[in-house]
Parts: structure tokens; C-alpha cells; sequence
């Protein structure tokens, strides 16, 4: 099968690989459709390791993936041939401790997409277990399900933040996962979102959306901001998109008293925190690794109406531009937020 | 002072009474704009009594109020002359054990507007602690504002809720609870609410809001309709708002394995419930009584354009009018939902 | 293999029967030590069903058991021959949504020992997933580790309602799971447990717990005793343990504000609830299904000293008198709180 | 009056100061009987401030005490004179908003006992709101009740837990906060308390307690000891006392995937934290601030002997010794816990 086989640090090859394609009895076989580039993959690319994840040999990327169903293990009973799907990437074991308890994504033995040595899903077919594999509403286009991987880490922030209606968040940093996260919080319950960046062109993307006001630290100190929109009170959940150093030693001044913060950036160091500063307001404070359970109710908000992602798809282009794709992402204009590769035929 | 009086059971008067003027130091003075009829406040109209409340001397009526601040106690920091507000009907002991832990609703000692032998608000001007008056933004008018102690039940069924991003709810029952409660649940975070009742003007006026379908049960068993919306696997919340025997004995047909049951509606006596039924889902059942705390969050869900209260207020008459006004409540009318007074000059 | 089969409603036979022995890579056989007799075994004997379970063909009885492991499927890791364990006896669909969510208890595919058509453990040897097999520290003996599984039941009844360090807990019905839950509730973090029955010599064995007191009705509402007991307050939570009607309508009495009532006894057909007096006191109420994610919680508890199940041994009969031992259960004696059957040589 | 006043840093005297005597209607008066001295009471003695909190004028000291009730204001129902009592220190102003939820801890405008520049009750009488004064059990000492200052730390950090019975903790610090943590967290649902340090007469003094286990980290790092005792898993919960910088780098090794971590430490300046370490396992951080509504649960768990303070009382000198207690507090003996001052005649 052709894919899009990362061969090294800095080299890409669209070309034949061996990739599993038998069905066993809990999988299903399915037809890849659409594809996000993510910043993992980019940075797999560029770097040829995440932390201890390390590129030793050729490896598939792409871990957002959406497609039909083309062939049903014999013990799947949820799914049917022509079934349009979406995938979540990570399978762990399910008898582990983490997995009976509902939390697989922090299973030590997740097996995830594009994460070495396991193979993503930038090829024209994959064989997936059929219950990480979820059926799409007729509204909901391939493109559109392609972005549930994302938004499901926003899906996983707003959870963890346990938002209560009406909350007033704060999230610090519009990248991509930030929008993400903007977008399941004002779904998710909260009546406000502002967000905060050094980046006009991502803060004006972001904007557009009813709820969200977006303000850039160049101009103003945000903790003033925030103070001025909730009436010196702080904000009931604060996000922390950034991994930024000095956005985490600031978390204090933009959170209520019996506040929230979740920690969804990703520091490459550790980095100081204020806990003093947190204990006076007695925050809770939730990190969040990748997600669990999410992907229904992912689902269920896109095909509702309530989350629109379609704004943030800033370019398509066919799977044999793959690299051209990928290199476009390395480039990291201001005004993409997803590059998405089709593998329609 | 001229207010409304019930007199006594099926008496009501629009007459001079002696109300309090004395401005405390922690209290403000409200000119009152707007008031809206409230089923309980017809209740004592035609009842004369509400369960152990009885009317045994005459009593003002009303308790969902807006208006504007013009005095200001000594003490009193957050709130100045010419504001606009509403204000939180029920006042509690602030030393009791249940306003330490922040349930002052369930105080025993709290005071309730217009319940015996507690005055109610449709007069000119009350006085009111300001702890328990809320400024209103700009956006939001006295006509919305006085729809925010009803809607703050709704909020306090969403709370209690504890929903989770992308949950579908199920609200038995269309009156104007139900619709509160569906409206709360939505902007709370829900993607969708599915509500049923048998008055089809009831559910033609709340159908109208987007992500709210509603359907009728002289139609289709509504378990059935609950199954077949979430591909059998139930509500992840359902909201009782009937307080109909029939419909809490189907409780569990409706809800989601590990899912919620919120018990809004107040059926008069004890009603069979179906514990097995409720256990083999392990469903959580939470209860609630008025609201605590959710004045703040109901007012920003308001200002912010996620709830829009402004197609469920049927009538507004003027002061002159009240009795009137509360004749046409007892009507029930079915496309009426809520019906105000107006006290501007 | 010889085993103790219910061959139809009111015949035991202990008798040779087919019974799986073949190692699966994620099982492991375990030699069978000690077996508890439970209600529901007891049940299925004199009444040939349960609800909807039928007892229609032979099945051997038995689910609560501990044992030493004799094999070892070639996929486990956290097992090793000669380990002694205890082993849970409901097995989900690792694949299904409730398995997903980590509560597996609820998901409709478990097959539970001794629930028909699945046999139980009242034999030698079973083979048993891996998964759901647990070690026992060198403190716990087998006796102890056959009542893990009724006292998992008091675990999930305990996390279930979210016990606050120095909660004071009520339990209405001093039978075998009433007492189980008791002692939950006070390892679990309850000050104090006040338990109510009409049968004496429950109470009697129950008191001897430092930290329960034991309260018959025939002497004194149970109202009254627990308003006295928490200064009027009501207990933070009530472990309705007696599936009893009177005792489901009178909960309102004995919960505080804001509290917690746990439905653990199972009422055979609805039973009225007074929802107006729980809301009123906006009480949540919890429900429970046997048990997910307990076990080890339950052996560390055992392990530690803090709960202490070996009084609650009532008398051990050999495998040769399982029919006895059944018979004996089915006289109910009042000082009889759990029969065991030991198959050790 | 006669109380111990600190002049100025390192300055002690025990004069006449003019305290208030007037007693509110929702206050009563208390005959000081045994005060406790704190951390914080030496701190300001010895450098004068602490954090943004400066002793600028004459301060009485103390803010562990109990005593009994000698007058009673008009509007006080729960409490009469002779009552044996012990006081909560912070009294926050009951119309804030963090009041209204239930936080009043975090209220900004609570007034603190010996929190410059409010005055400390070190004095044979002190005039006390009555909603923060608790009566004691007969079988509750004065000493006991004076430690209930302390051990509320304990209590409000074992609630922001939210232990499940049977988790295991691990509590980093074996300062006298550090063992109030241990013993809340035991009381309060843990199965087991592993806790660190490296003083070993600290850890020989609390090891004394069942359940509690105590290691030196000059043996043997505490990561690896975890390990070792939960079986690879982690703890289910970690409390942080220590307020040690490599402690806080430290904990993502010790809690368990889906495990909380508790900051009860105060580290002077930010710290550095790995953020990436505890998303790993998406640890849940609450942070601690003083108490809110744990008194009466504190008394509870002491009274029904889950909490013997007793063994931390380490000596108890009479109110004319007040500055011998002091220093010898300064001296910090390790098998030194708590040295209380005693008032009675």
C-alpha cells in the first residue's frame, strides 16, 4: 500500500509499505477519506522525536483521520459496511488498570497513530479496532469528523474543567489546541471565552466566533483584562494553551477564588509555578494527557450546530501532495490553523 | 405604599399597605420595573396555600423582579444609585450552618418573597439586601432580568446536572419550568435536549429554539423516541419537570447507563418510583429546591446571547392591570408562557 | 468435575458436570478454597429466579470465592502460579460503552457466576480472566477473601455516595449487606454509623464495631434517634440497606440539608418516594449495581486492619456439606450473618 | 485585659492591652482555657511578617484555642453559657461572594486571628461570633480541642482530596501539618498513609500510629519505596507538606495515573513544577487554603476516637510560661509537635 512514510528526521516519502490488513473479528477495515496534519506529526518530521518517542525507522504519519467502513470484523455489531467513521487513535489494552477505570488514555500501553514505532493512517486504508471507531452523522462531513482528534482534546479540557454553566473561561494561547479548547468551553457550558496571544492573525481567526473576545498581550497586561471583564473577580476556569513559562507563573492573577486552571500546554521543562499564589484562591488545578471518551459527544456537538470547525480547515490538498502538505505546515503562516490532505480518489 | 395584596384566598386588591422603607446599612432601595406572574403566586390566589404555606393574613404578591437602585445602604460597596438589578427573592440567615457551606437555599431560616408570611415584591419600591441584587449589563433588558428567578431554576437543575460537554438531555414536561430547565441545559453544555409533553402549543413554542426537539406523547411512547435519538443507549441526563406520576415511574427507560436524573417537578404526594429499574443503570438522581448561587451565571448566559428568554414572555400589563393580569395567569391559556406587570410610570 | 449444581428450584445436587477448563492467554485456573453462600445463591434455590434471571437448566451456584492459582494464560503479566487470590465474578464486554467508561458494573453483555445461564464457582477449579482476579497480601486469609465480594457491594455503596472525611452515616437494615456497607462507611471516612433493624441479634453484632451504634425500631423512630444524634442536622448520608417501603418514604427525615441517600436495598416492585420532602432538603440520591473497580480497594482495606470481616463468619462447612450449608441459609437463623464452604483437601 | 502581645519582631510581652468585650447579639464570650502555638505565631516573632502580612503595631498572639462559653449575645440559639467550646479563627464577611458559596475561606476580607493587624485570642477572654464557635463532646479536652485549629489544615486538605475508601496516600513532610494530613487522611477513608522525611524523630512519632508508615529519605528514594508499596501504580492521592522545592519537582513519580496530588506546603518562592510529568499521568492538583466548614467533621472524628491528637501534644505550659513556650517553640526540638499554653486558674 502507498503512504506517507516518514523515513527519517527530514525526509518524507510518499511510497509502497507493508502495512497490517487483516480484519480480525473486533476490527473494521476503512477507506481513509480525509487526514490532519497536527503539530505532533510536523514536529516528528522536523525533529525525528517527541520526548522519549523517538523516529528509529520508517513510519507512517497522520493521526486524524475520517473514512468509510469497507469490510466488518465478525464480532462487530455497531458498525456496517459503508458506515462514514471517524477514528480515535490510541488503542490501549483493555484489561489494563487504567482501562477498567475508564481512563485508557493513561494507560502505559496505549498503542498510538504515528507515535514510534506504531504506523499512523496517511494511506488509503487502515484496519482499526471497531470500538475506537465512531459512526458520523449525515451532516457531518469527512472533513469536518477529520477535526474531531483535535477537538477532542479541547473536548477533554472541558471536561476536566468540570465548567459549570455560565462560567466565564480564560484560555492563554490561540493555536490551534487553544482555539480547540475555546470552542468545547463556550459549547460546553461557559457564557464567555476570552482568549489571549501574541499572534494577531490567529487572535482574528478566533474571534469571528459569538462568545469568544480575543486580546492581545502586546497591548494590554491580560490579568487587567480579565480582572475589568469579570469585575475584579477572576475567571471560574482558566485554560493554559500556551506551554508558556511566563503564562504559567501568571495563572494566579486570572483565576477566581475556588477557580479553576487545566494545564493543556505542554512545557518542553518544568517550568515555576506560583503556589502560593494558587492556594490563596484555592484552585484546582487538572492536566490533561490526550483523551478518553470523548469522541461521541465530540460528535454530537459538531452535528448540533453548537461547534463549527469548518473556519478552521485553512487548506486541502490531495494525498499525492503530501509532502507539499507537510511543508506548507513546517512553514506555520499565521493564518493556517489546519492543513488537511484528502485521499479521495 | 400601593401594592398588590391577596387579601385572602381568591381576593386580591390593588391597594394602599404599610411595607418597610428603612434602608439598613448592607441594604438598597429598588424602584421596580418589571414583575412577572409566577404559577406559585397564582397558587395562593386560588389556593390560598402552597403545602404548609398558608395565607392567613393578607400578602403582597410576586417575586421575579427587575428594577433600578435608588438608595444605597451604608455598607454597601458593590451597587450604586441609578443601577440597573434584579434581585434573588429568598434571603437566608447568613449564619446558619447551611449558608456557611453554601447551600442558603436549603436554609430553614430563609425569608421568601410572597411566601406567608413574607410580603412579595409587586410595589413601587422595595427594600432589599444588596448581597442578594444583581447589576444588570447594558444588553439585558428589565423585561429579560425578570425572568431570571425562574430561569435560575432551570440553572440550578443544570448545575445539579452536572452535565458534561456534548450530553444529551431528555426534559419531561413543557410548561414553563421545562422550558427553563431545556434552555439551561443547552447553553450548559448539552448538544442536545429532547422534550415531550402532550400540549402541542407548549412544544411549538419551544421547538422553536435550535438544538431543542420536542415531541408529543399522545404520538409514540417517548422511551421509544429516547432510543432511537441516542441509539439506545439512553439521556445522559433527564430532567423530571412534570411532576406526573406516569412520567417519574418511567424515569428509568429513559436515562443512560451511569447517567443523571434531575427531579425538578413537585408531584403533591409520595409517587411510586422504580428503584431496581433506576439501580440497573445506577443512575444518579439529583433533587432541587429554588436555586443557589446562580444568579450571576443566569444573568452572563443571558448578556451573552447563548439564552434568549425574550420569545417566552406572552403578555406584559401594567401596573393598573395586576389583577388582570393574574386572572389571565388562572386562564392557563396554553400559548401563554409568562406574563409580566410593568411598574414604569 | 464435581460441583454444586442447581438442577431446578429447590434441588442441589453435588455431582460431576461439564465445566470449562481450557487457559485462555488472558486467563489463569484457580483452585478453589472458600466460598460464601449469598442471598441471591439462596434465592435462586428456593424460588428458581430472579427478576428476569431464570434458572431453566442446570447451573452450578456460587460467586463469592478465593483460591490459589494453578495456571496461567501465556498473555498475563501480574499473576503467577501459586498465588492466592480472589476473584470478582462479573465479567464485561471489554469493547462495550460502559466498559469504556470504566463502569463496567452496568454494561448489559456481564456475565456474572451464577446468574443463569452462567455457572458459578462452587467447584475445584474455574478459569477465570486474569483481569479480573486479584492477589491477597500474606494478611488476608482465603476466609476473608470470599467475603471481598459482599463487602465490595458496601465499597460501591461507599464511593458511591461520596463520603466527606467525619461524615455521619445512617444505614437502615442490619442484614448482611446493610452490615457490609456499615463498616464501608466508617473506613471510608464516616465519624460514625447509627444503624437501624427490628431484629436484635443483628443489631447485637453489628454494635460490637467501635464507631456503630446499633438502634432497634421497635424502641424509638428512627427520625427522632438520628435528629437527637446530629443536633437536629440529619446525617450527611443515608444507606437505605432494607428495600423496605416504610423505610424508602421515611428517608426525607433523615437526611440533612444537602446530603446524600444511597439506594442500596432493592425493593422488589416500585415503592412510593416522598420527592417533595428530599427536595426540600436537596438531597442526592445514588444508586447502586454491584460493583466496578472495587476489589482493591476492598483488600487494602482488609489488609490495613481498618475493616474487619472475620466476626461476620458465621459458621464453615466442608464442600462434601454445600447442601447443608445451603439449607442452613435458607433457615435464616438471626445470629447466622454469612456461611461459608471451604474446598481445601 | 492581660495577653500575650508581640511588640515587635522578637519582642514579647505579656501586659495589659485593651481588647474588645462587647458582646454582639451574634457573638459570645469565651474563657480562654488552652491555646495552641502555631508556625505562624513563631514566624511573626521571629521575623515579624509574614508574606504581605507585616506587624507594624502591638499583636496579640494565638489562634488555637478553646475554652468556655461565659455570655451569650441576644440572637444566639445554638450555643449557652457553660458550653465547652472551641473557635474557628477566620471570620470573613458573610455578603461576599465567596461567602455565598460556601468558600468563605477565600474570602478577601476574612480578619484572621494573629494576622496582623488583627489580634489573637492569647488572652484570658476573647468576644467571638457564635456561628464560629463549636461546642465540644464531653469526651473532647480542652488540649484535644485546641489542636482542632491544626488538624482542620488536615481536614480541608483531605477534602480537596476527594479520597475514595481504600486509596492509598503518600504525604510528603512529616512536619506537624504534615502528621494532622496523615491522620485526616486515615480518618477519612485511606487504606494507607506512606509519609517522608528527614528528620527521624518526626517519623518515629507518627510511625507510631497504625496505618501510618514512615520513611526516611536518607535511606532510600521515596519514589522507589512507592512504587515498591502500590505495586508499580502510585499513590492514589499525594499530599505535599513539605513546601520543598525538590518535593514539588518530585511528585509526578509518586501519584498514580488519574491520582490526585494535594499542596499543602508553602513554598516561599515559585517553584518549579513538571507539567508534562503529571499530564503524563493526568493528575488532578488541588491546592489548600486554610479551611472552610471542617469544624464540626474535626470535633466528629476526634470524638469517636477515628483521631487521637492527643500523642501530638508534646508539652503544655501555664499563660505566665507564655514566652518560654514561645521560645521554646523558636528551638524547634524534632520530637517537639505542638506546645500549648494553658489558661485555666
Amino acid at each position: 500500500m502507498k503512504a506517507l512514510v516518514l523515513e527519517e528526521k527530514g525526509k518524507l516519502a510518499l511510497r509502497e509499505i507493508d502495512l497490517p490488513t487483516t480484519v480480525g473479528p473486533h476490527d473494521v477495515k476503512i477507506a481513509i477519506d480525509t487526514v490532519g496534519v497536527c503539530g505532533s506529526d510536523v514536529h516528528y518530521y522536523t525533529h525525528g522525536k517527541i520526548g522519549p518517542f523517538v523516529v528509529n525507522e520508517p513510519m507512517v504519519l497522520g493521526h486524524e483521520a475520517s473514512g468509510q467502513v469497507i469490510a466488518v470484523g465478525s464480532a462487530v455489531t455497531h458498525l456496517k459496511l459503508g458506515d462514514r467513521v471517524c477514528m480515535e487513535p490510541g488503542i490501549p489494552d483493555p484489561n489494563s488498570k487504567a482501562s477498567k477505570l475508564g481512563i485508557y488514555n493513561v494507560d502505559p500501553a496505549v498503542r498510538f497513530w504515528a507515535t514510534p514505532p506504531i504506523h499512523g493512517c496517511l494511506a488509503p486504508e487502515v484496519v482499526h479496532p471497531a470500538a475506537y471507531t465512531y459512526v458520523l452523522p449525515d451532516n457531518v462531513s469527512y472533513a469536518e469528523a477529520a477535526m474531531v482528534e483535535p477537538f477532542a482534546i479541547g473536548m477533554q479540557a472541558a471536561l476536566r474543567a468540570k465548567i459549570r454553566p455560565g462560567d466565564v473561561a480564560v484560555v492563554t494561547g490561540a493555536g490551534p489546541i487553544g482555539m480547540m479548547v475555546a470552542l468545547a468551553a463556550l459549547a460546553g457550558g461557559c457564557s464567555r471565552v476570552l482568549i489571549s496571544d501574541m499572534a494577531q492573525p490567529k487572535l482574528d481567526i478566533i474571534a469571528k466566533y459569538p462568545g469568544i473576545s480575543a486580546f492581545n498581550l502586546k497591548d494590554r497586561p491580560f490579568a487587567e483584562v480579565v480582572a475589568e471583564e469579570t469585575a475584579g473577580w477572576g475567571a471560574d476556569v482558566v485554560f493554559e494553551c500556551s506551554g508558556n513559562a511566563r503564562a504559567v507563573l501568571g495563572l494566579p492573577a486570572l483565576v477566581a477564588p475556588g477557580g479553576a486552571v487545566v494545564l493543556v500546554g505542554m512545557p518542553v521543562d518544568p517550568v515555576p509555578m506560583d503556589i502560593v499564589g494558587l492556594q490563596a484562591r484555592e484552585a484546582r488545578i487538572e492536566t490533561v494527557f490526550r483523551y478518553s471518551n470523548v469522541y461521541d459527544r465530540a460528535i454530537a456537538l459538531i452535528a448540533s450546530g453548537k461547534v463549527d470547525l469548518k473556519p478552521l480547515i485553512s487548506a486541502t490538498l490531495p494525498f499525492e501532495q503530501s509532502i507539499q502538505a507537510f511543508d506548507r505546515a513546517v512553514e506555520a503562516r499565521p493564518t493556517d490553523v489546519k492543513i488537511q490532505i484528502s485521499l479521495r480518489g
